[in-house]
C-alpha cells in the first residue's frame, strides 16, 4: 500500500492536515479514501494504547466504506466534498451497529445501536466513514475524561495532561489525527473545552439547529451535539453539506472580511479567575483587531454568578440523568461510586430546588444574550486555563465561560487563540445567535486566519 | 344621568351589548363613556354582592378615566375605537394602584401595584377604563373558584353553580355585562373554562405572544396572559388595537369565508368521558361544518394519557408555586389548608419527579401540535361538562381539553356551542399555531356565526 511507503514524517502531516486539505487531495486524486483512511487506522492502532481516545474501532467497516467512495469518485459521483473522510464519534451519540457505552461501566457489553443519530446519519450521507466510538467524561458529566470505567483520556499534546471534557475523546482524536473530524456534545461546554485544550476548532450549534435524535440526553434544555475539527474552515465546510452532487469546491467558500462584522469582547478581571496568560493574550488579541472590523466594543461581566450558575446547570443535569439513566442506575456497577454520589445527590434534592436552578439558568442565559445586542459576534476566551495534569484536582470554573452560552441557547466556536509559555494551547470562543452558524463560522475562519498572521508578526518582530 | 331614566331592560341590554356595538355607540355619539362606565359601576353595585366577582372595584379613577375618554372623542382624537369602554382585571394581573392579592387571604392588606401590567398598559393606552380586580380561584390553581378567603364568585346563569376558573370572575364579569372585557390568565384553561361555563367568548394566544410583565407566575411554561368578551369579534377587534388615531372602524374588520379555512375536528369518544349533550352538539355542529370549509379532517385522540397529562402539570404547578410565593407562605395564613397542602405535597417530590412531568408535558404539547398538520385549526369541545353546582364535587377532568393547548404553546379560542337540555352554555374550542391569531379570530367569529345561523335554523325546524 503506498501509504505504507511514506516516510514517518510525510504520515504525520497527512494525519495532522484538516480535512479541507484532505478533501482537495482525494479531489485531485493524488489520494484515495482508501489509503487515507488505512493511514488513520494504523496512527490509531499505534497510537491508541497510549492516547486511550477510541473505545471502539470498525476496522473492517470503515475499509468497506472507503472502497465504496472511491468506487463513487471513480464514478464521477461522490456525494460532497468530504466524501470518503474518516469521523469518529463520541459514545453518547448512536452509530448503527457499534456500541454507545455513554462513558459508563459494560466492558464489552454496551449495547449496540440499531440505527444512525441523525447527524452521524447526515455525515454518512455526504459519504464519510465512521471510524469507530470515543472516550468520553462518564455519562458527559464532568470536563476532564478521567473515565473511571474505560481509563484516562491522554491529550496527545503532553502525556498526563487532560484532553478537557466531556468530549476528550474527541479532542484527542482530532487533535492526533486519528480522524478528519470527530462529532461530541455540548451541555455546558463540552466539545469547546477540549477544542481549547487540545489546540483544535470546534462549533456547538445554537439550540434547535442540530438533530439530538440519537444522542443520549444529559439536560433537555442545554444538549448540543458539535463538531470538532482541525480548523475553522473544516467546520465552515461541514455545516450543511450540501447532500447532493452539484458541489461547490473547498476553496470556494465565502471568506468575509473582518471588515464586515461587529463584534464585542467580554471584559474580564481578575475577579473571573482566569489564567494571567490567557487573559493576556485574550486582550492583545483583541486590541489587535480594533480597526480591523467593523466595530469592536466592549461588554462586562458584573452581574455574572459563576458559582450560583455553574450549580443550577449541575443540578439540572443530575436531576435529569436519574430519569435518562433509571434502568442504569437500576444496574448499580455500571456507574462510578462518584457519579453515583452525584446523581443520588440530585434524587434528593427537591422539586422546588429544580426550579430555581431552571430558573438561574434562564436568567444567566437572557444575561449572555443581551451582551450580543448591537453586534454579531461576542468574543471570550474559551477556557480559563490551559489543560491540566490529572493529577491536580480540576479546577472548577472550567466550563465558566462556555455554559452560558449553552444556557442562552446561543451558538460558539473555539479556534486556537495562543499557547503557554509552558507549550500548551488555549481557545478563542466566538459566540452568535442561533440560526446565524454559516456566518459566525466565516467570522470563525477570518479571525483564525487573522489570529495566525498576528501571532506570525509577533514572532517575527520578537526574532529580530 | 341619562342612564338613570333608562328602563330597567334598556340598562340590561346596554350592560349585555358586546364591545364592538357600544364602541359603534361611542362612535356616533349615541352615549358618553361616563354615561356606559356609570351604568356599569351601579350594576356592579347591585349585583356584585350576589356574584362576587369584583373584590376591588375603583369608582372614581373610572369615571375621571371616562371623563378623559368623552374629552379626547369631543376633540376628535380618541385612542382607539374601544376608547372609553370597560375592562377588568383578575387578580393576579397588576393594575397600577390597585391590590394583587392572588386570591390569597390578604383581606384588605394586599400589597399594592406600582405600575400596570404590560398586557393592562396597552388595554389603558389604547383609552380602556379599567374598573377593578376581579375574583379567581387561590393562585389560580383550580377551575371552580370557590375561594376560601374571598368567597364563591357565582355563575351569572345560575345561583350556586361554578363560573369555572380559576380566571371565574372573569367569567362572571363580562358574563354579567358587568365590564366590557376582561383579562384573566390560563395556565391548563383558566380563560376557556369559564368562557364556556359562562356562555362567553375567550382567547388565550399562543406562547410569547402576550407579555406576562406583570402578571404572576403559576407556570412558566404554561401560562399566558388571555382575554374573556360577549362576542368572538371583540377579541378579534382587541386583538393588537392600533396604538394610532389611524384607526378602522370596528365594521372594517376582516370577515372571511370558512371556505378559505382548513379545520380537523377532534374524534372524541364515551372514552374521553364528555358529556353526551356536548359529544352531541360537537358532533352536529362538525357534521354541519362539512362542505361550508375548505377542508374538515378527523383527529383521533390514541395515546391521550388524559390523567398523567394532568397530574404532571399540577405538579410543575404546584413546585413552581413554592418558589413563586416562597414569601407568602413563610406568612402562613395567606394560604388554605387545602392549597397548603397541595404545595406541601409540590415541595415534597424529588427533583426527578419534576423532570419527569416536565418531560410529559412537553410530550403532551408535542402530540397536540402535530394534530394541526396540513390543517389551520384544530376544533374540540372546550370543557367536557357545563357548569356544575358548588356542592358537588369538582369533576377532574375540567381542563382535559384545554391543557394541551398550554402545552403546546398554541393559541385557542372559546366561542358558544350550545346549551344543554337544562340551560347551561357550553363552549367550542378553536386551537392554531402560536403567531396565528388573527386569522384564529376571523375564524372564530366565522364559526360563531355559522353556529349561530345553524342553530336558529335548526330551531325554526324544530318548531315546525
Amino acid at each position: 500500500m503506498e501509504a505504507d511507503s511514506k516516510s514517518s514524517r510525510d504520515v504525520q502531516s497527512l494525519l495532522l492536515a484538516d480535512a479541507t486539505t484532505l478533501a482537495g487531495m482525494l479531489a485531485r486524486e493524488e489520494i484515495s479514501s482508501v489509503e487515507l483512511t488505512t493511514v488513520c487506522l494504523q496512527a490509531i492502532e499505534h497510537r491508541n494504547p497510549q492516547l486511550n481516545c477510541y473505545l471502539h474501532i470498525d476496522a473492517g467497516g470503515a475499509i468497506a466504506a472507503a472502497q465504496a467512495s472511491d468506487a463513487r469518485r471513480a464514478a464521477g459521483v461522490p456525494l460532497s466534498i468530504f466524501d470518503g473522510l474518516t469521523f469518529a464519534v463520541k459514545d453518547n451519540i448512536d452509530v448503527a451497529g457499534m456500541p454507545t457505552s455513554n462513558g459508563l461501566g459494560y466492558g464489552a457489553h454496551a449495547p449496540r445501536a440499531d440505527r444512525d443519530a441523525a447527524v452521524v446519519a447526515e455525515l454518512r450521507a455526504a459519504g464519510m466513514i465512521p471510524l469507530g466510538k470515543l472516550n468520553m467524561h462518564e455519562i458527559a458529566l464532568g470536563a476532564t475524561n478521567d473515565n473511571y470505567h474505560w481509563g484516562r483520556c491522554e491529550n496527545p499534546l503532553r502525556e498526563g495532561y487532560t484532553p478537557g471534557g466531556s468530549s476528550g475523546g474527541s479532542g484527542a482524536a482530532v487533535a492526533a489525527g486519528l480522524c478528519a473530524l470527530a462529532l461530541g456534545t455540548d451541555t455546558m461546554g463540552s466539545v469547546r473545552i477540549p477544542a481549547s485544550y487540545c489546540g483544535v476548532a470546534a462549533l456547538k450549534p445554537g439550540r434547535g439547529q442540530w438533530s439530538l435524535d440519537g444522542v443520549t440526553r444529559l439536560s433537555h434544555v442545554l444538549d448540543s451535539v458539535g463538531l470538532l475539527a482541525r480548523s475553522g474552515r473544516d467546520l465552515q465546510a461541514l455545516w450543511k453539506l450540501p447532500p447532493v452532487s452539484h458541489l461547490p469546491r473547498a476553496e470556494e467558500q465565502a471568506v468575509l472580511s473582518l471588515q464586515t462584522m461587529r463584534f464585542a469582547a467580554m471584559t474580564l478581571d481578575s475577579a473571573s479567575d482566569l489564567d494571567q496568560e490567557i487573559l493576556t493574550a485574550f486582550a492583545q488579541a483583541t486590541s489587535a483587531l480594533a480597526g480591523q472590523t467593523a466595530s469592536l466594543e466592549a461588554r462586562d461581566c458584573i452581574g455574572m454568578d459563576f458559582s450560583g450558575v455553574r450549580r443550577a446547570g449541575l443540578l439540572m443535569c443530575e436531576a435529569e440523568a436519574n430519569v435518562t439513566f433509571a434502568d442504569e442506575l437500576a444496574q448499580g456497577q455500571l456507574f462510578s461510586l462518584q457519579l453515583r454520589k452525584m446523581l443520588r445527590w440530585g434524587a434528593e434534592q427537591p422539586a422546588p430546588a429544580l426550579v430555581r436552578a431552571q430558573d438561574t439558568v434562564q436568567a444567566a442565559g437572557e444575561w449572555l444574550a443581551q451582551k450580543l445586542e448591537g453586534v454579531d459576534f461576542l468574543l471570550t476566551p474559551t477556557t480559563p486555563q490551559a489543560a491540566f495534569p490529572f493529577s491536580e484536582p480540576a479546577p472548577v470554573n472550567q466550563a465558566n465561560l462556555t455554559s452560558y452560552v449553552n444556557m442562552a441557547g446561543l451558538a460558539a466556536t473555539s479556534v486556537p487563540l495562543g499557547v503557554t509559555a509552558d507549550g500548551l494551547p488555549f481557545g478563542l470562543q466566538v459566540i452568535a445567535r442561533a440560526g446565524d452558524e454559516q456566518r459566525l463560522l466565516a467570522a470563525s475562519v477570518a479571525l483564525e486566519n487573522f489570529l495566525r498572521a498576528t501571532s506570525a508578526h509577533t514572532q517575527d518582530l520578537e526574532n529580530h
